[in-house]
């Protein structure tokens, strides 16, 4: 964001806490009109402000959001979000309570400016950076961070396998104002010396802990790909293609025994509690194929993610259950409709998914489609895909081009759902193109940069921004100032 | 397409007439299989050559391919398109002859590989070409139709404005073996001086029948946009956003009379029937905003063509339908089930549609996601959107991305309809991808070239074509390998 014309301004909405301080997009138009639009507050680069310090200064150990709200207690993080959302604190506190929200807000993340991400709000979207063993720099995942907020990101992922990896977690938190998640699978594999045999609940036990203390929002943990799976997911054209899934698959085999997530999970439910850290619990059998999808591996998965849905939500412990994958148009909705129906309604996490399976370098349009669809039918966040998916690691070009697609994804189905002030941000652009605001245009843009340089590239002069036309059809041939003209003649300009 | 490893063979499968040869890209796969993808045959450079010269010599004037379809004639077009959709001739007689599919081929268009437009058979993909009066250049034109034809147009349009018309539209359709498209009323504009006012139909008569001696398969005509219709588009957000249907608006005010494509309605029959040219029924009240779609305007004039496309089908004159536009998720599958309803099943071409407004510089994504949605519902044929749209005028770069994202939105909907064969590409790729086939994954993308420089990107070096894994998650997290080894492990590798 930033185009010439739109500015950023910190507004104070709750007099009773000087503390809350939520940050919108305020774009000045020049009909004299002005819009803001949900964003996270610019930083100056290095160490962030730390808005939630005051807040979990005093607060008990263990109070998770989900608790707090079924106690009645309106937090901070609460009130914060209501204000960002545009909703009232009481609707928020229902959609928590009953698990149908969460608020990925660990205390120790005191740089946050937290989020809500459930099917009532807007649709949020992650994006994964982080280092793999064939790339692993600090300066470049922290480049990427910054990209990731630029086009806003809502969530960000470090999943990182390569480098030193508490020092680029470390690094990535004390710079991300939104909440971060990690895969804490990928660190104990780096102790266990890369043998997936050797990890164990121990081991991960004490990843999670250590990831908890440095301020970790939630954390992918494939509790659900369970021993009697493993044998459905051999008959499949991609098999198991979720790094995680895989190693938790790999331990079990190799081991002769049950996935010790599940067998522990009464314990990881008191640890995550005690953080506040939100289960997000992963799709170890995520489909990675048109032909794989709604198979009998990933509903059978999805069906052991809800029972422990379940057991989250009596423990008062946050949770999501993350989805596909790699899912045709017609069998998107199902996926949606089944979660919501065996994970008692714990917001719908997921991956794309792509319609097809033929868009090597151009995924993020194959997977944007899907995950338009599949947050239209009850998704709360969509994970984005860039177009190096299934080739490699992504740049910032990538991360940009990803998020982009991913914004449209998830704002398409904002205006599908009827999500409260959604369409306002349309009709103010509408209206401004029509008037031939150029200007407007840009700003009100979801990337204004590259809409102005589109423009820019044909019609470079700067009073084609005051211009009745465009290239595209010339000036005698502009549908919208002919229309105007018509409407004049007919008395009703 | 042409990454390593893929080429071209044509065959020749009608074994009764050696003069219909239908070229397929054959991809010869790294397993020993191969698979055979529709495509155009590539054309060295200038004049192209002329497969339908001993098809359409003795042919009478006036057999339109639904007429000859009703008489149960099998065309050489009809034989080919049932070739290179894999269907039965028999499947495409029948679709003709409801006017439920089309086969948009000028007898005097010697240089066509015909197809068929019709929601039985593939999603076909048009790209919009075209000079404006600010960039009149046929070198950049022509340049621009061999880039949609490498990315996979299965027809085109000439929408130019600007330069010799005429001399431009030649040179296009001697170097266009797609059928090719025009909207007749640019050309009458100029005819006109630039006056609206001044159109009349014997202008546009005489403009239509020179375009269709030079060969035009297809032109789009507003003839639905009548006179009560024009106060409705007045009370909108972004009134009358085409062009076509703006100048006809204006017509209409102007000289206070009746569209006169649409008094005269008839006699354009006679003339489209006497050189088969398929009717393209143009949305002039298409909306042009989020906030417009589905309202009274667009449905009032879709209800008309609806009446004008029943009088065609008794005519025996092909006709399609033209659809929006800007519509959100929640009302795209109603635009296509009322087109169906109230336009006897006539084809449903559609721009887009784009899902949001606030998408400048990526509307191909916005309008890929729309178009997917539609063309699943029963849209026959999606109007490519490229990232200038509302911008600017396309270069070839930006219809190369236009054209890549409408192949995805298209083959997604493929799946999503069950179309026979369609799977069996994602197949093939994904078990190259399992089974590590780089070059097999490569050759087998929508876009081989660009799939390949975003691997190489990170791992140039030839060996990496041979790796069991990629810079995305590195060797030792690669989900596919580990995922290999357990089925291994268990027994079932």
């Amino acid at each position: 964001m930033g185009a010439s014309g739109a500015r950023y301004r910190i507004e104070v909405v709750d007099t009773n806490d000087p503390t809350i301080q939520v940050p919108f997009l305020l774009v000045e138009l020049g009909d004299g009109s002005e819009i803001r639009l949900p964003t996270v507050a610019p930083k100056s680069p290095g160490i962030l402000p730390r808005p939630r310090e005051p807040w979990v200064g005093g607060r008990a150990i263990g109070l998770t959001q989900q608790r707090m709200a079924r106690d009645g207690i309106a937090s901070q993080e609460i009130r914060f979000t209501a204000i960002r959302e545009g909703r009232s604190v009481e609707l928020i506190l229902a959609e928590l309570a009953s698990g149908r929200a969460v608020i990925p807000a660990n205390p120790r993340h005191l740089e946050l400016e937290p989020t809500i991400i459930g099917r009532a709000f807007r649709t949020k979207v992650n994006a994964n950076i982080g280092t793999s063993s064939n790339r692993p720099s600090i300066e470049a995942e922290v480049h990427k961070l910054h990209t990731a907020l630029a086009f806003g990101a809502d969530t960000v992922m470090d999943l990182s396998t390569g480098g030193d990896l508490g020092e680029i977690r470390s690094q990535l938190i004390r710079n991300c104002p939104v909440p971060l998640g990690t895969v804490p699978v990928y660190e104990a594999l780096e102790r266990a010396k890369g043998r997936p045999d050797k990890l164990s609940w121990e081991l991960m036990r004490d990843v999670i802990e250590e990831q908890a203390e440095q301020g970790v929002d939630y954390m992918t943990l494939h509790a659900g790909l369970v021993r009697d799976l493993i044998p459905l997911a051999a008959e499949r054209t991609t098999g198991i293609v979720s790094r995680g899934g895989s190693l938790m698959a790999s331990w079990q085999v190799a081991n002769e025994r049950e996935n010790f997530l599940h067998e522990k999970f009464d314990e990881l439910l008191e640890l995550a509690g005690k953080y506040d850290i939100t289960l997000s619990l992963g799709d170890g059998l995520r489909p990675g194929s048109i032909a794989d999808a709604n198979d009998r591996a990933q509903l059978g998965e999805l069906a052991v993610l809800g029972k422990l849905a379940e057991r989250a939500h009596a423990a008062g412990t946050q949770v999501m259950i993350e989805g596909p994958g790699h899912v045709p148009i017609h069998k998107i909705a199902e996926n949606a409709k089944l979660e919501q129906t065996l994970c008692f309604d714990a917001p719908f996490y997921t991956l794309g998914p792509l319609t097809v399976d033929v868009s090597p370098g151009y995924d993020h349009i194959s997977s944007a489609i899907g995950a338009a669809l599949i947050a239209t039918a009850g998704a709360s966040m969509l994970c984005y895909v860039t177009p190096s998916e299934h080739l490699g690691l992504p740049g910032p070009d990538e991360v940009r081009q990803g998020l982009v697609a991913y914004r449209i994804a998830a704002h398409a189905a904002d205006l599908a759902k009827g999500i409260p002030g959604a369409q306002e941000w349309d009709d103010a652009l509408s209206k401004a193109r029509y008037e031939f605001r150029w200007e407007d245009q840009f700003n009100l843009s979801i990337d204004p940069e590259e809409a102005l340089r589109l423009h820019d590239r044909t019609l470079p002069a700067p009073a084609a921004k005051a211009a009745h036309f465009c290239s595209m059809c010339g000036p005698n041939y502009c549908a919208m100032r002919i229309s105007e003209d018509v409407k004049i003649a007919i008395g009703k300009g």
